[in-house]
């Protein structure tokens, strides 16, 4: 089979304009073009949808992922694609890859196979700019801090407390942690800093949870960038930054719309990270595609425990969105890991190590219906080492849970692939749901009752135990009045506990609160369990390296 | 009279594809749009043209300039709208405005009145991500040097030794020293480092000095990003990195175009500094010009010393480039500044003052002319202070050096306003020149006699002074292979020489190097002379806390 980027490069792709009118009834005049495969949706003509009715959504979420992933990207377009080639108006919601970790081991982030969405080498490099105006945003007010203090620190900040970082889109340990303002008088006040990611960015989130440019100024405005020697929160307006951030985020602000390979329309807009954000794309482009289109698809990062979620208690609560129906997506390949099988064997069949590995995806089967409250599927992404039998067995588990699985070969077939995915969704969505839909926490609940409410009923943690100085924060971040947000928890994917090597379904665990971070703008607290990387490193042999570029401007080895 | 960014606001813009087609005859196939203002140009349509004969080149330049600046992008797209009002064939070519001090105290950079490019907020700001393509291929180049230290050093490259740093498009002294590497084993080796301004990156040089796509590949491969213990230079080809960072700034090598506020075409592409680097628009734009158009108006940095210098002895000694006219900008109040008038006083007639400022102009015109060859206008930019007796002392003044000068209003009444200077360039331009173009000096000199033959010839220095590691660097580049190239020295733009105080036209002054840098990628050799500022700070009541986005996203404040 060709890699990803012989498959996308190969492509013909539509005129976006023409994507947009026939798929989605986008008169030209309403978009921004950036070139003739991608554009923007005009804000205005977006706002001026707002009485139409809401289309069906659908989360695609996934069983506790293997190391190299399980093809929730790739379902979620492929899923798309079904739908959109049985006749129905169908849209992806996809979140925007990050350029850092394509220089780094991964590859694009776009799907792969044939279902992926495209340009592909776009959508993986500068794309539209938004995570360059994400990082500038950022960035300037990292700069107006720094500038304030050198300026006589008129808000008393105390550099020690300072908690903004700043950005950059590259994979780059070296700046994970660093000294600035070194070099004297003229340079500012020495103190420890470091970047992060831009995905890490609480811009980011702030960015994916915005409903308006009003909004968007608001959010930027409550952001705390630190506290003063006296511990009082210091806030992105009162250094008088939320306008000129606003104005650096607002051509960003409008989804992105590309085409599938089979041309269906995609919105790839945001994407924070799934451990200390909520890792959903824009709730402007999963909004946008509900009033557009008859079904949304869209995804949550990592498994059903952290990005389903933060998908369900943090976007949903936050925006008053709510999934008609889930996808979890399984592969053989995931359940044997869960069943104890090693990385380097899984392409061996083994159906004891599936049946016992199905103790990971029944947890999270029983969490998105029981807990979240959301109808569901089973998508069985399948890998060519995936035997008929394995996957025949899956079948068979997951239906003596209650739930109907789908085996799907998007990946080497395109939408076809997933006919029987989607026509299972659609007789889900037509049918009464068993379930109602449910955050796993109250708002009421105090900060420290939430992080155990989604401990104990989701991962299904014994008890929870804190760092003494995290949960000081906690107490005096509910003092400063964030007692009423949702928890965004932090800690591996591979497992319900905080080891990752922990795999299948542990229980009586401990979740260990190693740190705390409020998001005020994004309107989240953050409890970070176990070690989080919020700046990536390159191996020592970057994809850089095999990247390339021939005379005639094609581009090689991006995937 | 209204302020810049209301002028531009009050604007209506033609959709670029009709500017394209009915200026410059580019077809919309060959264009590729960033929403309906902004395109860049189809590079393989701009080879297309390679057979097409060139257009006459127009360089504005400046005598010294004041810190509030001449105004030379204003005349610049002054005369390319009278040019265009007559009926010619005209485009502007403009360096990309940065970032970063729009946020500081200078507000945009697109011109300023009733002559400048629109859409003005987004050319001030994002604009086509350029800078941002930029910066990301900049700090990639820096993670993978840090990257290969960190995972086994096989090329030995000595950290105390790297000279490439990174960059961000945002002002921020805190980060002009730093000490990355910190927190451990994990994060690599700590070592000192700093950020720069994107504009003064190498690899901005590098791209405003490309030709094509093999070209850039090339050029980044030369790049030396430091030494080995044994001091031997480290190429970006040896780290892999040439490829990457060439794919990375692919998109970003097509020009610009935007349009002036009369309908012109303007290209607006890529910004290197006029110290450090040489201070003009991309080679890839000029050329385009050259061949779509009969006029290309274009700009070099700061005064006539040092940009205009700069055009002719690196961007034309590489490009072939040849100017056909210059403009030499020069304003009454400039002429009193140097003539001995404070610049809280310049709004005052002083007839004398501008006789005595004269000396400044004088060398200027004489550099011009004599030394790099290029007959020559002055464009007389009128402030409202400047009295009809001191507008024509200029004129007498300048007439007695044997050059026409032409008073233009172009700032308060657009292209009508340069009329004149468009006819007397015009003029210009069909008269036999009495000058023949000349490098300041050949290829073959030595580095330490080509800074020699600028700072006699151009600044009128007595004699050049060198640090002892200064003059040691510069044998080594000698002894490496770079004894061929051209330099580029940095100093004041305030004065002819290194001392911003020393107005007029000082001469048998000493420029001191005391640093030199090898830019081997955009091949040149920069001599530092005094403090160069690579990063600005911001002011204490910095122009970001008066820019807003209003909820109808509307900007305000941005100039």
């Amino acid at each position: 089979m060709l890699s990803d980027i012989e498959i996308a490069t190969a492509a013909t792709l539509r005129p976006i304009r023409d994507v947009a009118a026939e798929t989605l009834g986008i008169a030209e005049e309403h978009l921004v073009p950036f070139g003739h495969d991608k554009a923007k949706v005009d804000p205005g003509y977006l706002s001026s949808l707002a009485d139409r009715p809401l289309g069906k959504l659908v989360l695609v979420t996934a069983l506790s992922p293997t190391p190299p992933g399980e093809g929730k990207t790739t379902t979620t377009v492929g899923l798309t694609d079904a739908l959109h080639g049985l006749g129905h108006r169908t849209v992806a919601c996809l979140r925007e890859p990050s350029m850092g970790p394509v220089f780094g081991m991964k590859g694009g982030a776009a799907g792969g196979g044939y279902s992926q969405v495209v340009p592909m080498t776009d959508i993986n490099l500068h794309f539209t700019g938004d995570f360059a105006a994400l990082a500038a945003a950022n960035n300037l007010l990292a700069a107006l801090i720094d500038n304030h203090v050198h300026h006589g620190n008129e808000l008393g900040i105390d550099v020690r407390s300072v908690t903004w970082k700043r950005v950059l889109d590259t994979n780059d340990r070296a700046l994970r942690e660093i000294t600035v303002g070194l070099g004297g008088h003229a340079n500012g006040f020495p103190r420890s800093d470091g970047f992060d990611i831009v995905v890490a960015s609480e811009l980011m989130a702030i960015f994916c949870l915005t409903e308006s440019v009003a909004d968007l100024k608001q959010r930027i405005g409550d952001i705390v960038i630190g506290y003063t020697r006296a511990m009082e929160p210091v806030t992105a307006r009162q250094l008088g930054a939320d306008g000129a951030l606003a104005v650096l985020l607002k051509d960003a602000l409008s989804p992105n719309l590309v085409q599938t390979l089979e041309g269906a329309p995609a919105f790839v807009h945001g994407g924070p990270f799934a451990n200390i954000a909520h890792g959903c794309s824009s709730v402007m482009a999963t909004r946008a595609g509900l009033r557009l289109a008859d079904y949304v698809v869209t995804e949550a990062g990592f498994g059903a425990d952290l990005g389903a979620e933060k998908f369900v208690d943090i976007k949903c609560r936050k925006s008053g969105l709510r999934p008609d129906v889930a996808v979890v997506v399984a592969t053989v390949r995931a359940l044997k890991y869960h069943g104890g099988v090693a990385l380097a064997d899984l392409g061996t069949e083994d159906v004891a190590a599936v049946e016992a590995g199905m103790a990971n995806l029944r947890r999270h089967l029983r969490n998105v219906r029981e807990v979240y409250g959301i109808p569901c599927v089973v998508a069985v992404n399948r890998f060519p080492t995936d035997t008929d039998a394995e996957v025949a067995r899956v079948v068979e588990l997951v239906a003596d849970e209650g739930v109907r699985a789908f085996p799907a070969t998007h990946f080497a077939d395109g939408g076809s692939g997933a006919h029987d995915l989607a026509k299972g969704v659609l007789a889900t969505l037509d049918e009464p749901s068993a379930h109602e839909f449910s955050f796993t926490y109250p708002d009421e609940l105090s900060l420290i009752e939430k992080v155990e409410a989604v401990a104990t009923r989701v991962y299904d943690a014994g008890q929870v135990t804190w760092e003494p100085r995290a949960r000081r924060r906690l107490a005096r971040f509910e003092k400063d009045g964030y007692g009423h947000l949702p928890v965004c928890i932090a800690k591996t994917q591979y497992s319900f506990s905080t080891d990752p090597t922990s795999l299948g379904a542990p229980s009586g665990h401990e979740l260990h609160v190693r740190e705390v971070r409020l998001s005020a703008g994004a309107g989240f607290v953050v409890a970070v369990c176990g070690d989080i990387m919020t700046m990536p490193g390159l191996p020592a042999s970057p994809a850089a390296q095999r990247i390339d570029l021939l005379d005639d401007g094609t581009i090689t080895g991006l995937s």
